[in-house]
């Protein structure tokens, strides 16, 4: 990626950041495109220390003026911006279609008109097939959305791949599983359940495991899902494509907040009754088949959940003032 | 359906006519909603016979507050207003999605708000399978829509499953294949080729068909599908689950055009070359598996297609001036 052009939608957020900082080690020049809503992942703290070596745009995806200018030049557009949380997504369902599809398509607009050489990696979700009819999931499995930004992110990858098939414009797809790890969004459960029990681990406040906890997870250390990012976007063969992230191991939930308080003296869980407005539309056991993009690419996650989340802890306490 | 109230979006279109008239006939108490925009398939001719025994209500599906208004204390909504057009949708992207997506999600939420208890059949196509990976296409055939058209529908269509699983506002889909009959769009090539071809048919133009012509297809008679929809309307068993609908005997394009010629006295039709922007979001052969719907519900298409097209064309032929 030396001396390459980078754009990434959501730079200040959680995973643009934390693959902003690897680009600008490697050399790319990267500008970050963030519009900071106070709801999403968007933090200037997480590239505060390497604030001189990116450009940093603050503008909306929404925005069809500056995405215009924005995506002119770029080698590359890591496109991550987005709404993350399921209930918000059913609380204000406009504002979700808004971010994770129209903004979608006025971005592949910008790059149509702009810029169809550009090369774009989208960041989509597992969410999108619902209820797993079979276990781990692969990307055969029909989508079943069972929320409204499961059905925005579902048209929001497929633009991306009819503006691949039919204009050319370059594109891949990953679809994520729970991502976790430094300079997420651990103010509440909007970026994934890991990210408010890393936070109460930290206030010693006891974390919350929703019903029998026997739901298993898969969970992907961020910087794994970075390096799936870079491989996605300099592989010719991944053009057009769809790929699940996914983990070797899962994991129930209780066992997940088990190892967590192991990290900490004194920390503990409790089991509580689901929520009805969660409960409503909840998927039940989740795990991902990753074998599709294992298989092609070679990419495989080297830290394990234990690993990584003691590294995410230690990042948080030394830093906890800026993400409460 | 007698005394039943019943809205109907698009309801001056092609199906939507062809419904409200089975629906009036049936005793129902019918509304129908349309914005008569010129390129889509509204033509007042539709009821113009019988616009003493319903409601017209001139307005557009993207306005919530008319949405807000029309479905209280209605039983049932037929939710068919769209942009059909699969090259106006890559065109005009943005119009197809405020269309196909943000207005569903807005008629959805009036829904919600206004009158929970509304029974809601949507119109879907099978064009958000794309290309097919085998034939016939069943309803677990993934989904790869190859136009934006196909992304918005493919949104527009999950987004009533979401608010019959997460609400119980009960709504099931229907996944339509090519449809024609009296009353459809015969001015262009909006609502599939079958118009423009019957329109040339009557002025003594030649047929145009694309490429080889040996694309196979398969179509259904309006008034089979108007039987589909009250299916769908009336069953419980329906409720949140996705439908395609079909035909028993697929015919290539050149059959189709053969067939259609021997109809009228020295009509012929021509092999032209694919025109590249329709190529590029052709999906080749099609032919939708409608067994789920068959079994569940015993609907079966009634009308051939030599039947049904002479049906059209004798419509067509006697009115031909408020049609093209």
């Amino acid at each position: 990626m030396e001396e390459k052009k980078v754009l990434i939608t959501g730079g200040l957020g959680f995973i643009g950041s934390n693959l902003a900082r690897r680009l600008v080690h490697d050399g790319a020049k990267v500008t970050v495109v963030d519009s900071l809503i106070p709801e999403y992942g968007g933090n200037p703290r997480n590239l505060h220390d390497i604030k001189d070596q990116v450009a940093i745009n603050f503008s909306d995806v929404r925005d069809p003026f500056s995405m215009n200018q924005l995506v002119q030049g770029q080698d590359y557009l890591f496109n991550l911006a987005g709404q993350t949380s399921h209930l918000d997504s059913m609380e204000n369902p406009f504002t979700d279609l808004d971010i994770n599809a129209k903004a979608q398509l006025s971005i592949l607009e910008a790059c149509r008109k702009h810029n169809p050489e550009i090369r774009i990696v989208f960041a989509s979700t597992r969410q999108i097939y619902g209820k797993p009819q079979y276990l781990p999931v692969d990307e055969k499995h029909p989508s079943h959305p069972v929320d409204i930004n499961g059905v925005n992110k579902m048209a929001g990858e497929w633009y991306h791949i009819v503006y691949n098939d039919v204009y050319g414009i370059p594109a891949s797809v990953l679809r994520l599983t729970n991502t976790y790890g430094p300079r997420m969004r651990i103010k509440d459960a909007r970026q994934t359940f890991l990210g408010v029990w890393i936070r109460n681990l930290l206030e010693g406040k006891p974390i919350h495991v929703f019903g029998d906890g026997r739901q298993r997870r898969d969970y992907n250390y961020v910087d794994d899902v970075v390096d799936a990012f870079l491989l996605a976007a300099t592989r010719p063969e991944a053009e057009g494509k769809i790929f699940n992230l996914g983990a070797p191991e899962p994991l129930t939930l209780e066992d997940t907040a088990k190892l967590m308080c192991e990290l900490i003296e004194g920390a503990n869980y409790e089991k509580i009754p689901f929520p009805e407005d969660r409960k409503a539309i909840d998927v039940g056991d989740f795990v991902c088949n990753y074998k599709a993009f294992q298989s092609a690419f070679g990419w495989e996650p080297k830290v394990d959940f234990r690993q990584g989340i003691s590294k995410s802890v230690e990042y948080f306490r030394n830093d906890l003032s800026h993400y409460i």
